[in-house]
């Protein structure tokens, strides 16, 4: 008989664990089922908010690969299943099915449930009217939403935040989005590059309301109309936007650890400290190779990579997962923001003694006319010049330079060095020094 | 009484040969003087082609800096100032001026003389109508002679060449470009990949001749009317694009030492073989990183690199250069051509062993709007999948991503461990794998 892996979540990260186990194994070797509880496997969740601006235009688009493609690999893909409860010691999980429920054993499991929407605790969240961003589901409940609506309110200036105020504003919503901290993307930039992305933001025409306190969502017959804070804002659909948390419950009530960031302990491998589980995504931790700690990131890109990883090593090869920079990028229509690494606020929390530099250059030759204002934050190590982080605003094809930096990061290269690099220049691309070079080398200045 | 720092040559290298000895040592320490022959300093030759097609409406914006710029900081840059000799025992150089010759001394020289462009030895070159582009004065004449031109020719399918014929397009000539390799860039990458570029640009429909010998450029009354091959291609302006040579005719009469590419030999701080004479940029040698061996690349980049190292020394601080990949990057239209390290042709005729693998992706999520085709073939060396070395071939927003490809090469990484790093992602800008993840892996796997 056949071994059986049951994967528990069936999008990024467990199809990828699934796909791969089944490249090195055959069926008559291991048995592959995977529990999704919605309608889909393997979606685009970062695609979503481009259904919503009409970039995209069928959800179906968002579909990496269909249940039927896995079927055919025989990868027993069961929408609307639940698992409900996870027993480590009898090897079994309890699932919750449209006709049911039912228990099945398992050998090896990949827990792979991603992450859920966090709630703000304010009355009239409830309402009609008011949405959150997770599933495809999610995605068409919004777009009827937004048929017919006038204004529309963001709260959360994050990713999906600036990405749903996107697309209500090409929807033609006359939109606000509300955040609590200083500035769009205050989580993911320090404060004086959050200031700068919201300014930029500002410019394009969106109402952007920082540091505010939400007092209630205003209802009228149970239907939301607006978000009350010192001053009403008017919104018949309020999409909430405030980030994500690990979905642990299931992990927590069977006893599978969690570490210090709150989401599964995992190994180099993507083994929990359980025997036969592993987990991988949203719901698992990842080493952070600049702090050195473990971290929690809700990315597509470290979901896919760690299921690949704990799929292999359930096929019978070996491979590990080498960490994160937290590398991450986003729009608003033509303001691009991105970063990687730490920010200096978090590299100064991680306890490293840093400097940093910002340079405002342009995304191509400063005479080429479709130039664009570039800034770009490096934060770097005092002592070694060592690179620690960088941050990116800045006009159409600035944001996608953060990957070179994120490859200096990731080899550990010090920014003088890095700045000698023999990177590409051609006046319709950058200057004759790429900004990244000059960045670089102004943070290692600062540093050394 | 201060040194004398001389100056051979007023563009990247030698201006920021000039730029970096100044700020660390102030003229009563150091003179310096530039001659430069031209009427310019300081200048973008890689953005003349873009004054040609009127992306850029005035010469002048492709000056960096200005004489009287250099003059204010104490360099005395003199134009129209051919030095015609030098003379490393007396230390002097001789000088042609529009008022006559002079003999100045020198305590240090940089020899900063750039490239010239290659002609072609077929009948009619001299002819009226028959240009090549290397000064700001030549794109003046250029520009006036494609006034009323209905019918451009390019011969030269390297970068120059296909900026020149972008422009011609853009201005509105019928216009052939043709090549005696097979297909545009065929010194620059691969043939696969220079048949894939070719036939991208052929979609835009510029007329492109291939594997072609030029028998003679027709001329009437002296001016140019077209150009003999197998077939007549008429043109009343032609510019020859066949790449450039080291300008090193007065190094080799006053004895300066080349290297085996027929460049000025320098080591790493750009010293030449003879106490107190420097050398950077197109007429000096570079150590190439991947190859092992000296190289001479004509780019603005590793001139301004040399430059600004060879002035950092002068100035009595210390400076490496730490070598090249060859990393460069130009379009027509919307196609963007990149590569850097070493070709697959190249690195077999370096001696290694390699493999290689070539992806078709997209620049964007394949369901995003704007997605293009994207190329990638990286090369890697067997049994370690080092990689070697990458070329690109793609739509808008493809090119730049070499420079993520040189990171990695420049710091030693083997495609596998490169196809796990932490890089960006959302729709708009890529898949959840960037195509450079997946082409390093694809390569590293055939190696390996």
């Amino acid at each position: 008989m056949p071994e059986r892996l049951i994967v528990v979540g069936g999008d990024a990260a467990g199809m990828s664990a699934a796909s791969q186990a089944r490249r090195r194994r055959n069926a008559d070797d291991l048995e592959i089922i995977v529990f999704e509880q919605s309608d889909w496997v393997s979606y685009s969740a970062c695609g979503e908010p481009y259904y919503l601006s009409g970039a995209v235009s069928e959800l179906s688009q968002l579909v990496a690969r269909t249940p039927e493609q896995f079927w055919a690999q025989n990868i027993d893909a069961r929408l609307r299943h639940r698992v409900t409860a996870i027993d480590k010691s009898a090897k079994t999980v309890e699932v919750e099915h449209p006709d049911g429920t039912a228990s099945f054993g398992y050998d090896q499991l990949v827990y792979a449930t991603g992450a859920a929407p966090i709630t703000p605790d304010v009355a009239g969240v409830d309402a009609e009217g008011v949405y959150s961003l997770n599933t495809l589901d999610d995605a068409e409940t919004i777009k009827k939403a937004m048929t017919g609506a006038r204004h529309g309110v963001v709260i959360g200036g994050g990713y999906i935040g600036l990405e749903v105020a996107e697309a209500f504003r090409v929807q033609g919503l006359e939109t606000t989005l509300i955040t609590a901290g200083g500035g769009v993307m205050n989580r993911s930039l320090d404060r004086d590059m959050a200031d700068l992305a919201t300014e930029q933001i500002r410019r394009t025409g969106l109402r952007v309301v920082t540091d505010s306190r939400i007092r209630d969502i205003a209802t009228e017959d149970g239907r939301a109309v607006g978000v009350d804070c010192d001053e009403f804002f008017p919104g018949e659909v309020i999409v909430v936007g405030l980030g994500t948390k690990p979905e642990v419950a299931l992990a927590e009530a069977a006893g599978i650890p969690l570490g210090p960031t709150g989401a599964v302990a995992v190994d180099e491998r993507q083994r929990t400290a359980i025997p036969g589980v592993w987990a991988a995504g949203d719901c698992a931790e990842a080493f952070h190779r600049v702090s050195g700690r473990p971290a929690n990131v809700h990315l597509g890109t470290v979901a896919n990579k760690q299921g690949r990883v704990a799929g292999i090593n359930l096929g019978g090869d070996h491979a590990t997962f080498p960490g994160i920079l937290g590398t991450a990028i986003t729009k608003y229509l033509d303001v691009e923001i991105a970063r990687t690494g730490l920010t200096e606020a978090e590299a100064q929390e991680a306890g490293l003694d840093v400097a940093a530099a910002t340079t405002t250059s342009t995304t191509t030759a400063g005479y080429w006319p479709t130039a664009a204002k570039l800034w770009l934050k490096v934060v770097a190590e005092r002592g070694s010049g060592r690179l620690l982080g960088a941050q990116i605003v800045g006009g159409p094809t600035a944001g996608k330079r953060i990957d070179v930096l994120a490859t200096g990061i990731w080899n550990e290269m010090d920014g003088h060095s890095f700045s000698m690099m023999d990177l590409s220049y051609a006046p319709p691309f950058s200057g004759v020094w790429d900004p990244v070079l000059i960045a670089a080398r102004k943070a290692a200045d600062a540093a050394t």
